[in-house]
């Protein structure tokens, strides 16, 4: 179904030409580079695509404007455009395959207006979650999508993130009332109000969200934030196995008890985890989970799910005894692919990202982790089961094309399953470079010619991010 | 900014040529009429549209295939087609205005699956909110977007609809998971899976969904169900004044009480509910409420509401003592608009659906009373106030063209106000003919001239719903 990436084929190189270059650097001077170690900061990331063509030049925009310049120049020379924000994407989103400029939006970094009492922010594209969440202190507010890294929320929007919170929160798509994007004409256009809700046309916004940097640039983002609950505990459940950890995050979910966060982490993981964050978790099959509430209504989340955990063969919860160490054990979660890195020097981790219905999870997760056991590749195993998706990461050295072969061979039939069972192959980390095949197998050649078509229509000469999602022509 | 209805100039009618009636009579046999009692069925609805053209005949769909096949003739004569449910919509949408076929899709009643453990259910397109309601009664599940009218879910995914459960819900853009789709060329695509979230390419549910059949016609929709919560409980709240009910509203949203309904009815539609209802409510401003939860959790919620409502002026809570006295309030409240009508017998009922940010909401309100009131037009008004969504009726008599003008002016100043304050012109009502300078004025020309190259790309010969949401050319 794909291909390893050291067999990817590059599409020819649409070069920049020495005028376009001359135009930007005049027009951007000390924010226009064209530094190897610029670019190669700019062309590299976690992905499989380790010989990647690197971007030509990398632009800095401050602001809209600089947005709507850059993509001028570049139209008229029919350049590639790729946004960057903070290159934390994993499926290849932000390389130059085809050449052309790298739009770093880093520096669009200011948070434009926080409207407390209509639960919304609006932000530019280079602000992070962490620094949204800092600006939010005090507010009483919070905004739930944390991707784990600590990426741009215009990333977040282009690749349609979610994370742990979005059992409970939803993912980006329902949680951006509105952008600015700056079209492929270099035309700045909005895609909705603060209203909380509108029928006002085709719903633009969610065109954008998920679109990968293939369709617009977005230069600004409306969010939706939340009350602080009252009360947000959080606990950690092993088990002797993974069976009973999904099962009972299974029926958490079909019982309708409205938890914030329900984690799987296995015990390979834990162990990894244990020793990155210096942390003493029983390494056994677990279950980090919180519950957002009231006082009384978040205990009797709590309670419920013990009731299930403990049905299935759960032990009791060990609960996150302060705010500090709740913290700890989120950190310690959301670094747990780094922690799987490190603990095999020199490996690279091809992640999956399957998401399927609630009902086939454990059937889902039980086949897979069989499969990779006996294929003998090391990994780390870590979920958002309460959505149904969860995430191998397998661990391979990078100059051994068996290992990476194996790690695509179980990836391919990971994707085939997740389909079979009525779910996708991508729950939050987008199609980027890697998933191509994946994508037709999933939405049928119909659905991805309706794609296409928006593409080539929006974007005529591909220069928004071209090679991505699916081929153009 | 819109013109009156009367003053509406219609586009040249695209003829059907005898070929292509008789195509589909051999096709469709019984199933295709030309009658007018049927046209005229098809063809008029709630609308200020009176004298619309109507469809040249109407075909009766049963099925995925009946639908390409009445595409497919369509398209290959570039007929308008114009996709029928309950024709429940308020905004001309299913009116033929350059002539066509109107594809009556009542039919498709199916309700194809219900998945319990996934609280997912797949259903036809002519399915009715009350009809699934009914099918799902034992499941421990519902489907909570109920926007007054036993709309069919094609059309509500259509609209992009909501109603008074969207507070805590969401609309039908959080509530579909998938869909089936036929597009302008008659081709069948799938936009999307039952897996709860999904990163896999452009977003084409959320493109469809709102989209008024402009851009494919909808043949299965895969929707988003919830618990039945273990307690369900509502209260009425009167109020010396609007000011006083609707700021209690913005308090309950403000502090992030998560209601499940919270309806703002005024004395006047009170009045007209108490006498088509044969209710007794007091015909005072009054807040409408409903509070799911544990038994503990809507207790909660319901003592802090009251709280706030006793804060701001209010009487104390009247709660609903049985499940019946529930049902009869709700039901009495969704018939507010026909008790309107009936109020003023050989009345038409032209109404508003702005939505702003909350903390707009008691401003864009009561400048909005102040100016009806003034102007001195009889009207109901109700509102999803959680959501900062409500609706002026202004009830004209359709032969006092001065009346019409009056309320078309109205609505133009609330909507200007709307659009100044953040919000939209439409909540969840559609454009359809009525709003499309409104849409323009809201999303400006760049957004809408992306609308139009979208359905120009999808839709190149404009035979799907031809004339509404904005110009073709």
């Amino acid at each position: 179904m794909t291909l390893p990436a050291e067999a990817f084929t590059y599409a020819a190189l649409r070069e920049a030409p020495a005028a376009l270059l001359e135009a930007l650097e005049s027009r951007f001077a000390q924010r226009f580079s064209t530094a190897r170690a610029v670019r190669e900061q700019h062309g590299r990331d976690e992905s499989a695509y380790v010989d990647a063509p690197l971007p030509q030049a990398v632009v800095f925009a401050r602001s809209t404007v600089d947005i709507v310049d850059t993509v001028r120049l570049l139209a008229a020379h029919r350049v590639p455009l790729i946004a960057y924000g903070a290159g934390s994407s994993v499926e290849g989103h932000l390389l130059a395959v085809q050449g052309g400029i790298s739009l770093d939006l880093s520096q669009m970094d200011r948070i434009l207006a926080i409207h407390p009492e209509d639960m919304t922010a609006t932000v530019q594209p280079g602000v992070t979650r962490c620094q949204l969440e800092e600006a939010l202190k005090g507010t009483g507010l919070f905004f739930p999508i944390d991707p784990g890294a600590d990426a741009s929320l215009g990333g977040m929007c282009a690749t349609g993130a979610s994370g742990t919170n979005a059992v409970r929160y939803g993912t980006m798509k329902e949680n951006v009332l509105a952008l600015e994007v700056v079209t492929a004409q270099g035309e700045v256009i909005r895609t909705g109000t603060r209203a909380k809700k509108s029928s006002a046309g085709y719903d633009l916004t969610h065109l954008m969200v998920g679109s990968e940097g293939t369709l617009g640039i977005i230069s600004e983002i409306t969010l939706r934030l939340h009350p602080v609950p009252e009360s947000i505990c959080a606990a950690v459940c092993s088990f002797d196995s993974i069976e009973q950890a999904v099962n009972t995050a299974i029926q958490v979910i079909q019982c309708g008890i409205s938890v914030a966060r329900i984690e799987l982490i296995d015990a390979n993981t834990v162990r990894m985890v244990n020793t990155h964050s210096k942390l003493e978790l029983p390494q056994a099959p677990m279950l980090l989970m919180e519950f957002h509430g009231s006082e009384a209504g978040a205990r009797e989340q709590a309670q419920a799910v013990e009731v299930i955990a403990v049905d299935w063969g759960g032990k009791a919860f060990q609960w996150a005894a302060s705010v500090e160490e709740r913290r700890r054990l989120w950190t310690a979660r959301h670094h747990a692919y780094f922690a799987a890195i490190q603990s095999r020097p020199g490996c690279r981790a091809i992640s999956t990202d399957t998401c399927v219905p609630i009902s086939r999870l454990a059937e889902c997760l039980l086949e897979s982790i069989a499969e990779v056991d006996a294929a003998g590749l090391p990994y780390f195993l870590v979920g958002h089961v309460g959505d149904g998706n969860f995430h191998f990461g397998y661990l391979v050295d990078p100059d051994d094309r068996r290992q990476w072969l194996l790690a695509e061979s179980l990836n391919d039939r990971l994707v085939a399953r997740a389909i079979r069972l009525g779910g996708t192959c991508t729950g939050e980390h987008g199609i980027g470079l890697h998933k191509q095949a994946y994508l037709l197998a999933e939405a049928g050649e119909g659905a991805v010619a309706m794609m296409r078509a928006i593409k080539r229509t929006l974007d005529p000469y591909n220069i928004l991010n071209p090679g991505k999602i699916f081929s153009f022509d």
